[in-house]
Formats: structure tokens, sequence, C-alpha cells
């Protein structure tokens, strides 16, 4: 690694161009691969991306664009992905380059649907990346703030701290500090339960529970994940660093966040579909709940998870929210 | 106890006031002693608190008022003091009743400023109340919820488990959930720690930090949280349940926190005297931050408090809030 290491970014949502920013404070190109022809003209055209964070403004000779997932694949060392988890199984299938060398970084906020796989291992698994290529970018952070130059902290975690740490300071800048983390798993899996927890704040919120109750949810669903992400992968963490309970708490207390706007408006009465129709995209805690809900199943020895349970009953039961949130307010404490 | 206990509150704040309504739900007669001769008229006249949840109309037959301390004393076998931290210290000297006997219980924020001394610690040593009479009412509740009676969880702590059962009851209704705990004092420090934090929370805002900063703040604020409480008494406690990070959250992420507003107006220039007039009144936090630093200095071993020695260079060394925070920023991950 003498030669400086080439990054790439891989999709065109908020938190993707929000990473392309990052990396642009500090490298003299970025590879972006994007699927849409339109934002890609676009940027070309404007430089900025048309539907994100388009206060950003690029200076075209950095960023290396593509519509073509391999060319930026071949491009670069360092292959960060952040392409929503419902998609970046459909968008990987058209990925044929040879990355097995590669250093493979997930900014995906949740699991692939359809395997149940983390990002992380869903490369190990497909494309024989080893485990001590693949890392995980963590919050918390809004990208709206990055966009706005607001000071933000980043966890990067890397089984292999030096890979991490060379990651880490590719974003860092004046108004990103960075620290490393070699719990891959464990970020990974609180990146998606956070989208659930923040479903389920959303929802009571649209119920009419408050502020007090609020602080109560949230205290229960730190001690959840704790108890979640210990069955899946033990070791010794500080549940309470940042990139846990501080993502929870960016999420879950922000009223910008999707998937809170996706569970108040269940909560206010909403359908499932109909919220999804009304906000024209479905929030990543939607797919994560009942992926979480499927890894416990799983599980012989089952934990506790009364909030994941209680969202998966209104989303996929089609249970009332009232009744089960009546039901949940007596499991909590 | 055969007889069932009597109850009294002194004080007549908004969450004095809340305490009350609490116990009306249960109890025939509440006790209730106020300073101001005006309050208990106008309560007599119009059956609310002119100045607090003016919202919460009284029985007045379950109303036994008294602006004599020592009347209500005398009267109650439980006597719950909700009086500011700064005022209890003078409030008490007119009490001269043999108290000996009763159950003593704290819903004071803080700790009495020209002692240092918990609020516990305080009838132990000076009413010769033994521990196991001695128990604490913790949130997270903001009183303007509890008038809307919205949900909301208690932590009832006592040295003695039945003790704290037998006020949990007393307490609990259709809207209030209890729960006991034997750490008393770890929950009398979290209530009066998260007062400072939320000024933290509200500098932080008033320079303009954003919400992922404050995410960070508040992970950072309940490591910081736990390490001091350790050091002042170690025992087993999960810092993530509600009496702790709960009453944290409900404070730091509350725009209407009287601390959080405290701090904004600091975060934004007023000067402590200036910000103090302006909200014609003094925030609790201000005395923690003192007590809280007093009684770090003391120790031998001291413990990290990056957060609390930063609101306190701000607010007693007359410090610039921007210049501390930027050196904070370091100190946080």
């Amino acid at each position: 690694m003498s030669q400086p290491l080439k990054y790439a970014v891989f999709g065109s949502g908020s938190w993707a161009t929000a990473i392309v920013k990052m990396l642009c404070e500090n490298l003299e190109e970025v590879g972006w691969y994007m699927r849409s022809v339109y934002t890609k003209e676009h940027i070309l055209r404007e430089q900025h991306n048309p539907n994100y964070l388009s206060s950003v403004e690029f200076h075209l000779e950095q960023l290396k664009l593509s519509n073509d997932i391999n060319e930026i694949a071949n491009y670069a060392d360092v292959l960060i992905f952040v392409i929503p988890s419902a998609f970046i199984h459909s968008e990987l299938k058209k990925l044929n380059a040879d990355i097995t060398d590669k250093i493979v970084v997930s900014a995906v906020k949740g699991i692939i649907p359809e395997t149940g796989l983390l990002v992380g291992e869903h490369f190990h698994d497909n494309y024989n990346i080893p485990f001590e290529n693949i890392g995980v970018i963590a919050g918390p952070c809004h990208a709206e703030e990055v966009a706005l130059e607001r000071l933000s902290y980043l966890t990067i975690s890397c089984a292999d701290q030096k890979k991490a740490q060379i990651i880490a300071n590719a974003l860092s800048s004046d108004y990103i500090k960075t620290k490393t983390s070699d719990d891959v798993i464990g970020t990974e899996y609180a990146v998606m339960l956070k989208n659930i927890y923040a479903i389920a704040a959303g929802i009571a919120h649209g119920l009419g529970y408050g502020d007090n109750f609020q602080s109560v949810l949230m205290s229960n669903a730190i001690r959840e994940m704790k108890r979640f992400i210990k069955k899946m992968h033990k070791m010794k963490r500080n549940i309470n660093n940042s990139a846990y309970l501080g993502d929870l708490l960016v999420t879950g207390y922000s009223t910008f966040s999707r998937n809170r706007m996706f569970g108040n408006m269940i909560g206010k009465g909403y359908t499932v579909k109909s919220a999804q129709m009304e906000m024209n995209m479905v929030a990543e805690g939607y797919y994560a709940t009942k992926s979480a809900h499927l890894l416990n199943d799983k599980n012989k020895k089952k934990t506790k998870l009364p909030i994941i349970n209680a969202v998966y009953d209104i989303l996929y039961e089609g249970k009332d929210p009232k009744k089960v949130f009546k039901k949940l307010t007596d499991k909590l404490n």
C-alpha cells in the first residue's frame, strides 16, 4: 500500500453523496458509481446531485463518475457501498469485476433482505473477500448535517485496525471526527436495528405517547439492542459508544428520519401500503424489522425483543398499533 | 404498618404539584406543605396551583394544605420533599417536628449546595433517619406530561424494597407505571447529573452544533455519568435503565427543560447573570455543576469528567463557551 489508495462510492442517495463529499476533502479523485444516467448527467452539468444534498457543490475534476458498476469497481482499491439494502442484491448482480483484492466497506443501513446476510457477510461469501478486508462506516450522522459541515463523528470498523485507520483518515476533516473499532458485525447490526427503533418511536408519537414515554422506549431499545447483538456476535463492546447508542439517538429523536416518519404515519392510522405510497419510498427499517425477527426466530434460544416484535406484529401481521403498543408498555420498564 | 400510611408533599413547584396529583389518584387525603400563603389561598379558592400545572384541578376534600412545615411533617408518615435544592437548606431550618420514625423521600433534583450532601444523606445526618427509611423518586418524567395524564414511568429507590414498593403503589395509576430499585445513592446522583448534561446540550445548541453532535454528547454523557456514580457508590447497576439513561434523555432532548434553555442562552452569548435574570430563576443544574465538580475534586483518584468540567469552566470560571466546547469536541468520541 505504498501508492495512495483509490476510493469509490457506490450509490447516489443522501448518505452516498455525503460520503463522496467527505472523501473529496482529502483525495484528488473519488470514483462514484450511480445507476441513474440522468443523475450522472445532472452532476456533470450542474456540479450537484439533483435529488439529494443538492446544496453540496462538487469539483468535477475530483469525480470519476460512471453508470458502469464494473468500471468503478476496477478503478478503486476501497469500494464503499451505500445502496439501500432493498436494492443491493439486484445491483450486485451486475458486478462481475474481480474484487478479491479490494477493501469492501459497507455504509448500507440494513441487511440484504433476500438472503438475511449482513453486507460484509455477503461479500465474504460471494466474492471471497477475507474478513480483514471488510469494513463498516457507522454514525451517528445525518447526511444533511454533513452537507452543512456541522461537526459529526463516525466510527470505522474493520477486523484489521490498520485498515480501519486508513479509511478513517480518508474520511476525517475539520467537521468529521473518526474513531475505529474492531466490532464489524456489532456496528453493522446496530446500524440496522436503530431504524426499527426509529419506526417504533414514530409509531409511539403517532399514537400520542409523549416525551416521557419516548425516553423509556429509547432506554429499553438500547438494552434490547445490546441483547440482540450479543446473541449474534459475542465480544466485549460498550453499547453506549457513539456507534451504537449515539446512532440510535440521532435516528430515534430526529423528526427528519424517514423511518420515524413512516412509523408516525402507521401510528396515525395509515396502512403500511398507504404510508409507503405516500412517502414514495420504503423505509430501511421496514426490511430490517423482518430480517431481525427472522434472525431471532432461527436461534434456538430466543432473545427477548419486545420492541422489535411489536413493530413486526404491526408491519407484517396487520395487528392494531394501539393494542400492540398498549401491551408493549407493560413489558418496558 | 397496618393503618394505611399518610403521605405529604413539601413544595409547590411543577414536580411537587405533579406528585400530589399522582397521590390523589390513590389516596383519600394528601398533606401538602407550601411556603407561599398566596399559593395556598389560591388553591383553596380555585382548586389549582396558580403558578404550575394550573390545568390540574384538585378536589379540596383530598388536600390537607398548610403553610406550616411542622404541621404537615407531624401529619404524615411518608414525607416527600420536592423543594428546589437551592432552597431546601433554609426551608428545613424551620423543621423541628420529630421525624425520626418517618419515611423520608427525596424528589429534589440536586444536592444541597451549602453542604454538598445528597438529600437522603442530609436527613440521615441531621434527623437520624435510618437509611432503610430513605427513598428517592426518579423519572424520566416531565411534570407537564403528568398533568396531561400521558403515560410515564417512575423508579422508586429505597434500601428497603418493601417500602419502595409501598411508595410505588401509592404513585401508580393508569398513566404512571413504577418500578423499584435499591440504588438510592445512584438514582439520586443521576437526577442531579442529568441537569448538568442538559445545560451542556443547551450550550451546544446555542453554539450551533447540530443533532449529530448532540447524540455524541449524550452518548458520552451517559458513560461519564456511569463513571461518576460508580466512583461515588460502587454497586451493580445497569446505567441504561430508565432512571439513569431515560431521565438523561428526557431532559437532554427536551426543548422545555429549564436547564437546557439556560445552557442555550449561555451558548448564544448571554452571561450567567443575565441568563438567570432573563429566566427569572436559577436552573438546578447550575448548582449541580459546582457540587459535582467539588465532589470529584475531593476524591484523591479523580474521574475523567470532560463534560461536567467544560460546563463548570463556562459557568464558574468565566471561560468562553465557544473555546471550551471546541476543546471538548476533541475529548468526546
